[in-house]
């Protein structure tokens, strides 16, 4: 039995092959052009394999309603080349072989969720904060879906007193992506994120936007388990800002695990995707 | 075949018995007073039937993890007789049946889903706006849980721009609850809302919040169905307000249901969490 996996993501695809043990055999990584060329080098390195099956977490918006005549579709994606491209149906296509089809997040969420973090638990949320923001749950060990999936990195959020920064998402302005991913961080102050590690301030104020949203997430899901992952989680000083202010804001109310327990990062690190897709391959039939 | 279903709210309990398909044979209400008074009473009505389960929807919060050594109490409430009582733990040793045990809002939506507005749905959410504002949802079938049960009504939210009300929540202030129940409303405008029906602007600033948390919640659930009942869902301008509001605030960004399918009142209007009490009567082994 040997699995493949797809983690699609808007910069580039990490494909992997592993054993039925889940152990990874080869890795490759592939920029993300159009979906002939990108697809064509995916292809190629699958094909030097017989798969039994494979899992993809796909970069969105897609389509994951099985009811829907556009299921297995990238959709409404800044990306035009993959705008309403049929990204499951090329794959299935090409193999013949079960696919397993969700969100880059959710698959990282199902990763930690069987092999990382939240291991244990029953439930868990992962989020991202990075170029963009994104976030996937399991919830009873199902990926979380309803009409379609999560997209609670444009969270509606209060501002912060001391920021005036009118926000950089295209649809919201000031959602959270909006305000505190890597890209709204460079545009408010003219600086990468790593350029201000010192500043304290920035911290503070990023910190705000993102234990914000964990109330909320925590508000309506209580995750046994939050997971940060991404590259504005490098600053390895915002997890605690975030748990300060995480106290603060949810003033008692709710009685969460430990923070140190509760607000936590990923056990497999950069892993944490590709390792979902895997384990979603080998449950696919 | 009988079924008992208590829905306990912070002013009055319901108590309903029926039959196998649910029909309800009795029903009384009986004011929320002491543990001691307003079981006695649910005891002296229950006692009349030989029941083969109940379900328990209560007022909140209330500890729903299985896993935990208050499995059953009433925790943390301001209604100072019922903090920390072991609720089911008192029905189940009166009757020695298997009891259901979930939050009043929790019962709702699952009376909703199974009977009501959502019926044919996979999932959906219930939010009632009243003298609180509390919120379940139901994942494929099943009442969503975490290490505890939702409190949406207390998602933080961003302001109205012509509204500076500090908020009415003794946590948090200005959240949903503080700034959107029926008390806020009162104690913002110094009149009850019922008294204020004709004024515009105090439902235009209601519908924003409102809206606002709907947003969120699409943005992380993507229920398939959001139903509204409570007190203020009275006012029944403020419906068609919400869903204005709602597409102003989603701007585009995620693809929902029409609207006028996905933001609805509930079917089984006061009879909502009754229903899903008796429902999951009936399911309890």
């Amino acid at each position: 039995m040997m699995y493949g996996a797809i983690e699609a993501g808007g910069t580039k695809f990490v494909c992997a092959v592993s054993d039925e043990q889940l152990e990874i055999k080869e890795r490759v990584s592939i920029p993300t052009t159009t979906p002939e060329e990108t697809l064509k080098q995916v292809f190629d390195f699958f094909d030097q394999y017989t798969l039994n099956s494979i899992g993809i977490g796909s970069f969105g918006p897609i389509d994951v309603n099985e009811k829907s005549a556009t299921y297995g579709y990238v959709t409404s994606t800044p990306k035009t080349a993959w705008k309403n491209f049929d990204f499951l149906g090329a794959v299935k296509q090409q193999y013949g072989v079960p696919v397993a089809w969700t969100t880059d997040v959710n698959a990282a969420a199902y990763g930690e969720y069987k092999k990382g973090s939240a291991r244990g638990a029953e439930s868990c949320l992962y989020l991202t904060i990075g170029t963009g923001i994104g976030g996937g749950a399991v919830v009873d060990g199902k990926v979380l879906s309803g009409f379609g999936h999560p997209e609670m990195g444009h969270l509606l959020v209060r501002m912060h007193p001391d920021d005036d920064f009118k926000g950089a998402c295209p649809y919201h302005g000031n959602c959270l992506e909006g305000i505190a991913a890597g890209p709204a961080i460079e545009k408010r102050y003219g600086k990468k994120g790593t350029d201000l590690a010192d500043d304290k301030k920035v911290w503070e104020i990023e910190a705000f936007y993102l234990a914000q949203a964990l109330v909320n997430y925590t508000l309506i899901l209580s995750p046994e388990k939050i997971i940060l992952g991404g590259g504005v989680m490098k600053q390895t000083k915002l997890l605690s800002l975030i748990k300060q202010e995480f106290t603060k804001l949810m003033a008692g109310y709710v009685d969460t695990p430990s923070l140190d327990e509760y607000i936590v990062t990923p056990e497999l690190e950069d892993n944490a995707g590709i390792m979902g897709c895997l384990l979603m391959a080998s449950e696919e039939k």
